[in-house]
């Protein structure tokens, strides 16, 4: 069982820098994801776009800015449960929650603070009967360890930027590359493409288009996948399929949670403090809803700083906590680092 | 009469953010602040120090922080009336505002944003019963433009960074500096006293302690100062006298503009629009107060953000505003410039 002060639901921006408001009050937090990687859309959806309206930022990458915000919160060391869709809640007599995941991992937590974006992202699946059959088996919709492929036949299907991207990068690892899509042409950054496009002529990547993988086969393992390109339809072994569709957020099983549900969102109280409609469960960022609200990061920072405050006071109904600047009381980290700003002296001149 | 969309008034982190927000909306932004640079607090008080709690950033000079904001607004080409302050507010028949500064400067716009901070900063002055008499006639509470002090005899009073700070400065452009202070000890950053000192021993300032400046004498401008030190009171020729004794802010003319105020802050309606108790009038950041409000730079750039789209809609009741992200629809600016994303191609691999 995994305890902590805050159980955060969710390793989006939002989630990461509640980590350091928290950090600040000196409460714990565990974050649970079902991507392999923190960062949310940022990392997943448009890593390598420039985002202009994060203050302070003209313009900062969508992944260089999930990298600070790792790093501002690392002197708390928050704990990651990664690749696990938060599955079921249950509130214990004590008024504090334990959180599962749908492997089963247990997290305990007297706040569960929910910074779940659009949702869960699900892999899109292609429609192919037998698919389930084989996934972990040969079939994987993220690519979670490049490890797993190195040495592999791998085919790859989809069209756009991470169909692209892990061609190229797997041509590195894996003992043979092929891509399989049902266009010639590709989507996605110019980059991509040509480094693609380099590869084949290379004969380092072979390209299948415009073709579908139609079926697998294989006996409790995949050994081949069944192309279908134009009116012919042929096998080719492999050890890995992998398809990349993208992947389409959804609320998932947090709606069975019992919370207030509106527009897809969970309904907070924005008067103060984003909770929910159960006590001890707030919801921060793209996920909730209230009157005026925008889904941008910026206002995920400033409700996840509201919440960590309101959950402070519910930790510590008796305490009285007094807020200090960050620039006059500086940073404590949780490893012993301290941060602060260099002290001004007083000092004679004669 | 400067006209504009959103008058703000208060050039701090808060109401430079806001030029950001409303320069997406199309919305044009004119900002009046007491100070005679743009920044607040931060430059004000600690642009040297870091912050630790921006949001992506894990470290940050408030000057730095600043500067960035002015090169993220750029391209929405802010007005500035800088060095006055904002005194009196009319409201006319078709709902509009005409704010006048003490210096009678006369700002016309739908929209009035209070980002006044703590308030206004007013200069401590020190208790010289004809002080008043020789205010800009030699004697200045805030150094607006070296420039004045070319080849001048300056005395400059105060025993911390600021009198440190501007007395090194001040030594490569007037023809002499000489700095009093009360004690021996000077409190501030360990350069700027050991730099004193230096330019001490080298002969480029004098130093008068613990000594105080206790009268003025002049025709129409000031001539002499008086000096008391220990028993001794002597005069001193000099052409300016700057008594730098640190700036002390006041909500000042605003509290008398029938907003509703608490706790020397102006109420306003946090479940919406941040919007005080007159329609059109906004306060956001420091300068306002809702249940469980945090005075801190994060949260004034989330209520920046609301605000302008509540003004918009003032602005345009029919119009129903799209959002898009600025990684999607990038950044028009007013001058003409576009920053966007690379697009991604759509192109055939052959
Ligand atoms: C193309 C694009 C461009 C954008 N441009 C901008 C922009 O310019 N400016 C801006 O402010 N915003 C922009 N956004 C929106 C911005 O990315 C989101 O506002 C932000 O990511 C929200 O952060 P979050 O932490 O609340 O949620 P998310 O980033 O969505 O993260 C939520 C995380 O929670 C996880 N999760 C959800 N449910 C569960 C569960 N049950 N178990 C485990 N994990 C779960 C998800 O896997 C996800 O990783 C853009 C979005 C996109 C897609
Ligand atoms: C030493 C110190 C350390 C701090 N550290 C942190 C930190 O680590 N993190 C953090 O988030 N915050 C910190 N703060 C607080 C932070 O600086 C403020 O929250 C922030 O500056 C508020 O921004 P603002 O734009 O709302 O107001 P301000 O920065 O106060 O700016 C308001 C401006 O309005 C002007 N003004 C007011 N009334 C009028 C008028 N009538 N006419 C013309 N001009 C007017 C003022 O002159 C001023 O320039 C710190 C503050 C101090 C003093």
């Amino acid at each position: 069982m995994i305890k902590t002060d805050i159980l955060i639901i969710g390793a989006g921006p939002t989630g990461l820098f509640a980590v350091f408001e928290a950090g600040l009050l000196k409460l714990k937090c565990h974050l649970i994801d079902a991507l392999p990687q923190p960062g949310g859309q940022c990392s997943e959806i448009y890593p390598k776009k420039p985002i202009y309206d994060i203050p302070g930022f003209p313009e900062v990458l969508a992944g260089d800015l999930v990298n600070n915000l790792m790093k501002q919160i690392e002197p708390f060391q928050p704990g990651f449960t990664l690749g696990e869709r938060a599955d079921t809640i249950e509130k214990l007599d004590d008024g504090s929650f334990i959180v599962t995941t749908e492997k089963g991992t247990k997290h305990h937590a007297p706040i569960v603070a929910i910074a779940g974006g659009l949702g869960s992202f699900e892999p899109r699946k292609p429609p192919i009967t037998n698919i389930s059959n084989f996934e972990d088996k040969g079939v994987e919709y993220i690519i979670r360890d490049p490890e797993l492929y190195r040495n592999k036949n791998v085919i790859i299907s989809g069209g756009g930027d991470s169909a692209l991207d892990w061609s190229i990068f797997l041509t590195d690892v894996a003992k043979s590359v092929t891509l399989v899509h049902r266009r010639n042409e590709f989507r996605g950054a110019l980059d991509s493409v040509e480094k693609v496009q380099e590869l084949k002529n290379l004969g380092k990547i072979e390209l299948i288009t415009p073709a579908e993988v139609i079926g697998l086969v294989g006996n409790n393992k995949l050994e081949e996948v069944v192309i279908k390109q134009g009116a012919e339809v042929f096998n080719r072994e492999c050890d890995h399929f992998i398809p990349l569709f993208g992947l389409a957020p959804k609320l998932g099983p947090i709606a069975d949670w019992g919370l207030e549900i509106e527009k897809n969102a969970i309904k907070v109280d924005n008067t103060l403090d984003y909770q929910t409609n159960i006590p001890g469960i707030y919801a921060i960022g793209d996920v909730n809803t209230y009157p005026g609200k925008l889904k941008l990061i910026l206002c995920g920072f400033h409700e996840a700083t509201l919440m960590c405050q309101s959950a402070y006071q519910r930790i510590f109904p008796d305490k009285r906590y007094v807020m200090k600047y960050t620039t006059v009381g500086g940073v404590e980290g949780f490893d012993g680092s301290k941060k602060e700003a260099p002290k001004a002296v007083i000092k004679s001149i004669d």
